[in-house]
């Protein structure tokens, strides 16, 4: 398991398996990036079922949702979890007096922060997750500073790295690092990164915030069933903050899956078994009903290294299992 | 992709995406493989079906199945692939004048190699790959004197390498790399390496062969989803034999996908497209019929670095996804 613990009490030792790294953190985001798959419309027992297995399992934070725009994103069209609102919250967690921390997702530009995130004092949440894309780092950065001065902790999730140019990394990286965020995140949002990349990215993200309190996160999907083995790439790095949903649940190739994360992890606060559970008696009937994870079609974009929208499309189609005419069809759109 | 690359001619630098490795082979064994799910009953349509997609493909060699003693493994029981005698074979490759090289396995202590494997010029067979266990050493060297004497090229594949103790390897490779064998092979039976540790094993294995002009090999399983990531771990090291199956054809939790595996080898030789479209013409309805590839069961067999015989079983079963019953009862088993 992880080597780079060199915190006093962490006994360890460079090149051990078996020792564990303290400082790590995990975060469920099984019902926000499964909630892409039916516009975030789990019933309550659902949401309670995952969160009370992440609370039982030891995961430090479980995210529930979006914190998305009515204005844009119409509550006709969509369920309770991509708006978050506090009653919904505290349905399903009540005052939270367990010690997992709550987040939820807030999109840049799609988000009416100002208005829909309540002062921390006001709110169950713990944690605000500000995702963006590389030419919204303003707002980003706007919404960070907002959320801060609500007295949340906050994660800045950089999406579609894999397609960021190396100079406009660095600016961000350079202006994220100004602000009070507590933690910067590395998203393959493509899946397309090998392990080679995933290890130069995370050793400039961990340069960047070096000596500033801040931590890195990973967030990596499954196009090309890397998702697991390059967060682990990153927890040998030195990430500190990583995501997992059960059984990989989420959009397209879905996620890192949450048992093998946590049977990699050493460290004895974690427990697979509810999750394992879980998995049995929630995430399983799910997918009797719904499609995730990889397949061919989703490692043809992630190799071509773009979103994965027509993968999806081509799985919720006719033929799914046609996976020659799906890749001469991206081939011929390539040209 | 792959670094390393040093030969003149190869143009590369290190740290390019954008060069490949000419000294790289991959070989096909998805016939070989899947035979374990089937007693090697695969008509002859499939095998050539899944012979023609690696000629195309670019593939360097195609292994078809094992050279069992028919004394041990009654031939009433076994398909033709058990066996690949001469005249089974030559129905499929004829006298093979393509440039994809036949090889087939052939097990310690389960194989009469003296009497069932002919001398190479009166076969179709180029290669000769040995799998043994670590206490059969003795009787696999004896097999690559004799597979090399009669002409053949031969590899080396140390099976269950994960709980082989470290003094037992060093011993076996000191032996091993005294013989004319060309190439060692570091197989992940139980699907229970890590990346770190396969780095590890890969730079021992290198270290050993290093200036005999012996090459090493990776045969990896999806236990725990890290079949494709840990080749690639190995590619990046330097290893230049690289095993793969159509849609990770193979028993349990399958083996390292092809179509991931040639779309991240750059080299120009190899086709992605003929293993799609085999994948979706001969694999695709075989996995209609018959099971394999990653499930929780496997993983936990994994993390246990045990041999995923119960897991096979549990699959195989009334309740093939009570993951937590699975676990519990393997659990109770490690007491």
């Amino acid at each position: 398991m992880p080597k780079k613990e060199k915190k006093p009490g962490g006994e360890s030792r460079k090149d051990s398996w078996v020792t564990y790294r303290p400082e790590i953190k995990v975060v469920d985001a099984t019902v926000r990036d499964g909630g892409l798959m039916n516009n975030h419309r789990f019933e309550d027992g659902f949401v309670k079922a995952v969160l009370e297995a992440c609370v039982a399992a030891g995961v430090d934070y479980v995210e529930l949702g979006y914190k998305a725009d009515k204005k844009i994103f119409a509550p006709a069209e969509n369920g309770p979890w991509k708006y978050c609102d506090e009653d919904a919250l505290r349905r399903i967690v009540g005052e939270n007096r367990t010690a997992t921390k709550i987040c939820v997702m807030a999109d840049a530009e799609r988000t009416d922060y100002h208005h829909d995130i309540l002062p921390k004092k006001e709110s169950v949440i713990d944690c605000i997750r500000v995702a963006t894309y590389i030419h919204q780092i303003p707002t980003a950065i706007d919404m960070i500073m907002d959320a801060h001065d609500k007295g949340y902790e906050t994660t800045l999730n950089l999406m579609s790295v894999s397609v960021v140019k190396e100079k406009d990394l660095d600016d961000a990286l350079t202006s994220l690092v100004k602000t009070p965020v507590g933690t910067i995140y590395l998203v393959d949002s493509f899946g397309a990164l090998y392990s080679e990349q995933v290890r130069d990215l995370t050793k400039k993200y961990l340069k960047v915030v070096k000596g500033t309190g801040k931590q890195v996160g990973i967030h990596m999907h499954n196009n090309q069933q890397l998702a697991y083995a390059n967060t682990i790439e990153g927890i040998v790095l030195g990430a500190n903050r990583l995501d997992g949903t059960i059984m990989g649940l989420g959009r397209g190739a879905g996620n890192c899956p949450m048992e093998l994360l946590l049977g990699f992890l050493r460290n004895p606060k974690y427990d697979i078994r509810p999750i394992l559970k879980c998995a049995t008696e929630v995430l399983f009937p799910l997918r009797q009903k719904m499609e995730w994870g990889y397949s061919i079609p989703y490692m043809v974009t992630g190799q071509m290294n773009v979103h994965p929208r027509s993968a999806i499309r081509w799985r919720a189609g006719e033929t799914p299992d046609d996976y020659i005419r799906f890749y001469d069809q991206m081939m011929q759109e390539e040209s």
